[in-house]
């Protein structure tokens, strides 16, 4: 392919260029199960999987969420893991160095799209990221509830290898309160039902 | 969980039953191999990779396009696959079948949820899979060109394997002209250099 005048193919290489290299995310693995518990999921299924769930459980944002952004913001939330690695969030010493780790991803991997992209994309990672405003923390909500409900199918078999404790659990999860108050309930039915079930520590 | 009486958890139940019974489709295995080459593809991925693919490229689609709902179009678009499997687009037999297998999954998978979201839902595969508006079109444009990349990526594996032609590929991605007529230009020029390579059969 050879570029030409009017800059079009250049705007375009780079952005095939940047869709293929996220597809290494297919390769990042997670801690959580699939729900058969056949195999640990990758970063890709998860962010389609929560964009599915933000589809569906819309109705149980805070008002005035904006769909269409959350599931922007939702497939590239996790795109820093392809060079920082899914840090394991009961893993205290990677989450030390996490947000370092993060912030030098997203220069290299959103700095291949063309100018305008990049900082659109950025921006929406960011937000993300950031959980201050309603849109990123129904997306932050969901990327919370997701791994509970895989958890909870697969007999709590990621939490049993870490010894990870009811209140580790809540006190990661709790801000799923403020991001979809409607789902918390049943999310902590689910926790204190894991509990009583032996599949978390109760501590 | 016991439900109540204002039919709230019921209804929660049922989305989220929804949920887990898709995560399957991080099952199912596609044709094309991921882009290092490592493995086959599964659909959750393409799916995830498809929808970013959209948001990327939303400005080569024709004009009237909806972002949302194409990304909703394809998040879901190959859920039927869990009941109906991949059918390989170049296998005769299996595409004779599939258009009652994919019709029967839709009833059994769209129906595990609420009845509004159960139409929405079903009714936004149905308009993906009858490919006739413009958000469709877009959608089932972007489900051709992603493939092409990643073959291309891989030397053709897949492709070769099968020994697909040129005029094969042609006639199958044709489409991405009607839906996205600026990256068929660019698609066009990755299968004809495909043929040269000799990844493509040329005839």
């Amino acid at each position: 392919m050879t570029g030409d005048d009017d800059g079009a193919p250049d705007r375009l290489r780079r952005q095939l260029a940047f869709l293929i290299e996220i597809d290494r995310l297919k390769q990042i693995r997670r801690q959580s199960l699939i729900a058969d518990g056949s195999r640990r999921e990758n970063d890709a299924e998860h962010s389609w999987h929560l964009a599915t769930f933000a589809t569906v459980l819309i109705e149980y944002a805070p008002p005035g969420i904006d769909l269409g952004r959350v599931l922007r913001m939702l497939l590239v939330h996790d795109l820093v893991e392809i060079d920082a690695g899914d840090t394991y969030c009961y893993d205290v010493t990677a989450v030390a160095t996490q947000a370092d780790r993060e912030r030098a991803a997203a220069d290299r991997i959103f700095g291949l799209l063309p100018p305008d992209q990049r900082v659109d994309l950025r921006a929406l990672w960011e937000e993300f990221d950031g959980r201050e405003t309603p849109d990123a923390r129904f997306a932050a909500a969901l990327d919370r509830v997701q791994p509970v409900l895989l958890n909870y199918h697969t007999q709590g078999r990621a939490w049993r290898e870490r010894n990870v404790s009811r209140s580790q659990v809540i006190e990661r999860n709790g801000h799923i309160a403020t991001g979809a108050p409607a789902l918390w309930a049943h999310i902590k039915r689910l926790i204190d039902d894991a509990t009583r079930r032996g599949w978390l520590v109760d501590a």
